[in-house]
């Protein structure tokens, strides 16, 4: 079961309180985007959520189960965000350009993200139940097919896989740690990019 | 302290002593080794092993400190053989063979490495005291200094974290439990190796 899928199981207590839940889910939400992009997510509490969101304790527990809960939907919702980007976003990441081209504009979006969210896909990828499975499943098969329509030969799923390795959220979080820049992250993707697929 | 180190700090009761101790370690470390190969490591208790080298369980304990303690000694004598190979030994693995053709020998021998000892690299993968960390160290230079002498042009830590990713154990368990084989994942090997050589 997906971390979407359980946040969505939580219960609302009852008709009437639906306004009002949503509201703080979005409150509850918003906060802590805010406050990680301030802080870091290790330095983010429930207790600062829920005093930055205007709303007590309860409701972050009622809304969210407890605070990796939170964590998770968080992520989902930006994980959901980069993947309408890709798939159906204008391009240079979206299906209006060649497809190379949105191959070298998916690493460094994901990069980025790897860098925004590097505690979160962390704390995400050393949960054996989610391992960040499903996330991970769609950009395999995006670079997949884009690999394929830039006409690269040769076995394409090990070639996304070697790929991949180099926008996964350890790596990038251990590279930067070395002082390595985004950008220079994100040329080490084209060389690779463009290798595998002949240019 | 690598696994090594920590296995040669064990003490070493008495000098008339050393002879016997000397000969249990091996014949336990033998006796490891085939039992592994027979049954899979997680199947190989001490007990197993102390009965299969004619000793008793206390010896094991003496000699490794612990379960975990032999079977890093057992992979840290084959990972130094590898290597042994790998930087010194015959061609197309060792110095007198051209650098592209040492680098396919590498990612075929280190599979059937990752295969033989899948259990033992995920293990020592997930401990974050060694995290495994010197025999990567040795194999990422070693793929660099490949990439290099074969003309690879850009950035050379990139590209091998991006092949050495092929090579993981845990990855290469999953891609045999998916039903590939040792030889599809070399040729996978191959065909990525060449393209970042530019063949």
């Amino acid at each position: 079961m997906s971390a979407i899928e359980r946040a969505s199981e939580l219960p609302v207590s009852t008709p009437q309180e639906r306004g009002d839940a949503a509201r703080n889910r979005l409150l509850l939400l918003d906060a802590a985007r805010t406050l990680i992009a301030q802080r870091g997510a290790d330095n983010v509490s429930m207790d600062d959520i829920a005093a930055a969101a205007g709303v007590g304790k309860g409701t972050v527990f009622r809304r969210f189960g407890s605070r990796a809960g939170l964590m998770m939907v968080l992520l989902d919702e930006d994980e959901r965000a980069i993947q309408q980007a890709f798939l159906f976003g204008p391009p240079p990441l979206g299906p209006d350009a060649p497809p190379l081209q949105r191959l070298l504009a998916f690493g460094r979006e994901r990069l980025r993200f790897a860098q925004t969210h590097g505690a979160l896909l962390s704390e995400a990828n050393r949960d054996p139940d989610t391992r960040h499975s499903a996330p991970l499943a769609v950009m395999h098969t995006h670079v997949r097919v884009l690999l394929e329509s830039a006409g690269t030969t040769g076995d394409l799923d090990a070639q996304a896989d070697a790929l991949l390795a180099l926008l996964d959220a350890d790596y990038v979080n251990h590279q930067l740690e070395r002082g390595l820049s985004l950008d220079g992250l994100g040329d080490a993707w084209d060389t690779v990019a463009r290798k595998l697929c002949g240019r």
